[in-house]
């Protein structure tokens, strides 16, 4: 009877394990769990953006709230499943392999995602400090590092600028400088020439030639006097090329690095794959 | 006499259908017909907003009343003989296979292109209801799908997106992400901490943040506090290119996905086509 | 005694000829003349702007004047010579000749950039009509035709056009229903909705969506309601880059079409030219 | 003992020029002294932005103060050590060799960068020229002369633009030949048709066609008339490919330039170097 259990036990472990580790599952794509829990961290933000919105009504508040409260239950129950199921990696077996488990990053970043908020729900005072939630709010963009296992994205982002490497640095090296030295043109042109309050210093105008090499152009600061206005358009027309290198030379490696993991990837799905994850018994 | 009759029928039926139907057209290009009927569907947009503006002298609005009407008679015109020629094509031959045809997407839309509206100023009392009209005027966008028919662009759209697949997505990903970032980044240091509305929650940091990192920089809301300021410059000068990502990346795969089609067409043009169309005869 | 003088004329016109004819001369780059004359052109459209100038103080604007008439001095002088040198080709030789040079389209632009204004100078009324002076103001951008004889940019500029085709037909076309279509939905959404007297038709939402669409953002226009930040965010992540495709396509187009002209002209430099312009003997 | 000294010295002396050296330096990379150099023009850089600041507390301005002697004297003790260290290299040996090293432009450089303003500071007048203190900051940018001789960036720059050549001018000249023709368009259309201020003359529509074409969009001035936003709407979404052609022709030869250099670096570093820099003994 106890064996059948123990049996039935291994069986639900093993595959739940495949069910929730990316890199157990025989097939690429997500599983129908691991969707969900992409799909719960987006609720996660999208419900943490709602909550600190002041004219938000009070029903909608409450719901919120009721729902905030459900994605933290989800996540607990999803932490608590991955520390048993997560035995069924060879690394993590056993006591001193849960131990070792929960503190990998992604295991600390599943503890943060819901432990600090679900204690301060159930023992904080109601006038308790505004500093603390606060400091629990910072604490939910840790839910990222929960995407991060499922979506490549994050990981290449990492990759494409190593890959980039010293272009990437020349042409940023660049484009500070490019900034610096329009915003002290300005600054001499506009700030101390017409005493404009808002090129009255180096720091200033650098708000300027940023809003302006980026082409944001809020049109809080601009130069009025003529000659600013030469300098401002002799600036534009040449800079934005330099200060819009960086992004084009990142996006250029971000896409070379995301068409090698592709192909890389295809060829690997081509060849049998000869160790498909560790493998558990009754 | 009937014989003889019929046999012109048939011919008039074969010439218009080679007109209308661009995939029975032997040579590349649009005829005569499909162009005109392209440019109507553009003055039928034209139209459109022009009936919205309030300001419109009222002599003009008569005369874009007249106009509306003649567009809605031409679509009508133009359906029904699609009807009659489609016979044509051995799928939709008889009348089975003109009620097949009659819900193909393409005749749908050309159905909804003038008939709800034409209903509607036949038989609307003058006093009826708004909502009505506003329904019918958002109808009219069905007429997007009956250019669809004759130029590439719309369908390529869509091939393009699914050819740049993967990559496409993991750039969005990253690039919502960091919109998301940015705003809750913001949200803490002008919203919490300086009190300013436009900043009061995440959600309306969002509005900032997408105006920011897009570059289009309104400017009905942007950072006055130092600390403000400088994330957002960091923000603008390292994001604009994350958030750029997903644009270089459709651009580049829409771009492939043209000069791929060219190329086949080429080619085609270049062997004797084997087999073109239905044939008929008298 | 003179045959000698006609020997040193065809000389000197031979000389002027190589000297003014961009194709006549054997070595690349631009003859001294023709990069004054560049200059002059670029001079004239600064004179142009500077004139317009309802601020300018009087002193100034006498010396503009000065220089107005020396530049128009100097375009007739060029076009009298051009008239005369041109007898050097074979195919504008003697007076039949002349006749057919001055009806191509850079005598008449070289014509149109001097003598109307020389004319209205000479004979008008101090009380002379202003449309007359406004219509020779913009007259006076025919000089760029001008330009178009010594830089190849202009002439590229169609090429690159023309190579693009297609493509840039349907980047363009997916770009302007985009814009329409952004425009319906911000009517519906703050004009129907809201009553914003912005995007109280679709004509005015136009307005927006382009300045959205292309990251301008004057900011004089944007959605206040959240349906339309929500619709506006959404619009500009996606969208900007359908816009930006038809600039992409052209400038590849035109990138390429530049590098090839490049590659041929350093063909034809290896080669040696086996047949270099009219000669002409004393 | 006086030779053991001069022993020491020359050791000294040789492994300073190769930690001061770039070129000198048998690995690639920086030095650490050199590193910390890079660190010292960056914070001069945040020094002079900063001190500009009239908010500034007045014990603030004091550590600056002090931050900006103490980077003051560090580029003192940099020149001195340089010249003195210099010597190890042959073209720069004994007092003639120093002479003409003074007089190379680095040298020149990191003479102004610190010696005028230590001057100022020891010999000024409290009620010192204020134009001679703002004369002392500008030439502070020199300092961008020190950074070049460590970051290749600044250098890749001009080789990057070389490179570009006719190419960069054509796409230049269409450039702002759109930029001046926009301008005369919305000067006909607002400025004489309207009598907008902003719109009054050709220079100030130069304005206006500058924040448009470059999508800076300040919004201190746009069209306000139909006429004038279907002229700027047809400028915006047909110009601003054009205006960006500069900047991506420069950034394509900028990243080629980068990519060939990358390649001949590593092929360098594959071959063994014949030849490492000037050797001394004792």
């Amino acid at each position: 009877m106890v064996a059948h259990q123990v049996a039935i036990q291994a069986g639900l472990r093993h595959r739940l394990y495949t069910e929730l580790e990316p890199s157990a599952r025989g097939r690429p794509g997500l599983s129908r769990t691991n969707v969900a829990l992409v799909w719960l961290v987006i609720a996660s933000f999208i419900v943490f953006a709602l909550e600190t919105e002041p004219d938000m009504p009070a029903d909608a508040s409450i719901w919120i709230a009721w729902i905030n409260l459900a994605i933290l239950a989800a996540f607990g129950v999803e932490y608590v499943v991955r520390l048993w199921v997560i035995g069924e990696d060879p690394r993590y077996r056993g006591l001193g392999g849960r131990l070792r488990y929960i503190f990998t990053p992604y295991a600390l970043a599943d503890l943060a995602a819901f432990l600090p908020e679900l204690l301060w729900l159930a023992f904080a005072h109601p006038e308790a400090n505004d500093q603390t939630l606060m400091f629990l709010r910072v604490l939910r963009l840790v839910r990222l590092i929960k995407l991060a296992r499922f979506v490549p994205a994050f990981d290449v982002l990492g990759a494409g600028m190593r890959r980039a490497g010293s272009q990437l640095v020349t042409a940023l090296a660049l484009a500070l400088a490019l900034v610096y030295v329009s915003a002290v043109a300005l600054y001499f042109i506009e700030g101390v020439g017409e005493g404009r309050a808002e090129f009255a210093s180096v720091v200033r105008s650098v708000w300027w030639s940023v809003a302006t090499l980026t082409t944001v152009g809020y049109g809080d600061v601009y130069p009025v006097t003529v000659a600013g206005r030469i300098a401002a358009s002799i600036i534009a027309l040449a800079g934005i090329g330099v200060v819009a290198l960086p992004a084009g030379i990142f996006a250029s490696a971000f896409a070379d690095e995301l068409r090698e993991r592709e192909t890389r990837r295809k060829e690997e799905k081509a060849q049998p794959p000869s160790d498909s994850g560790p493998t558990s018994g009754p």
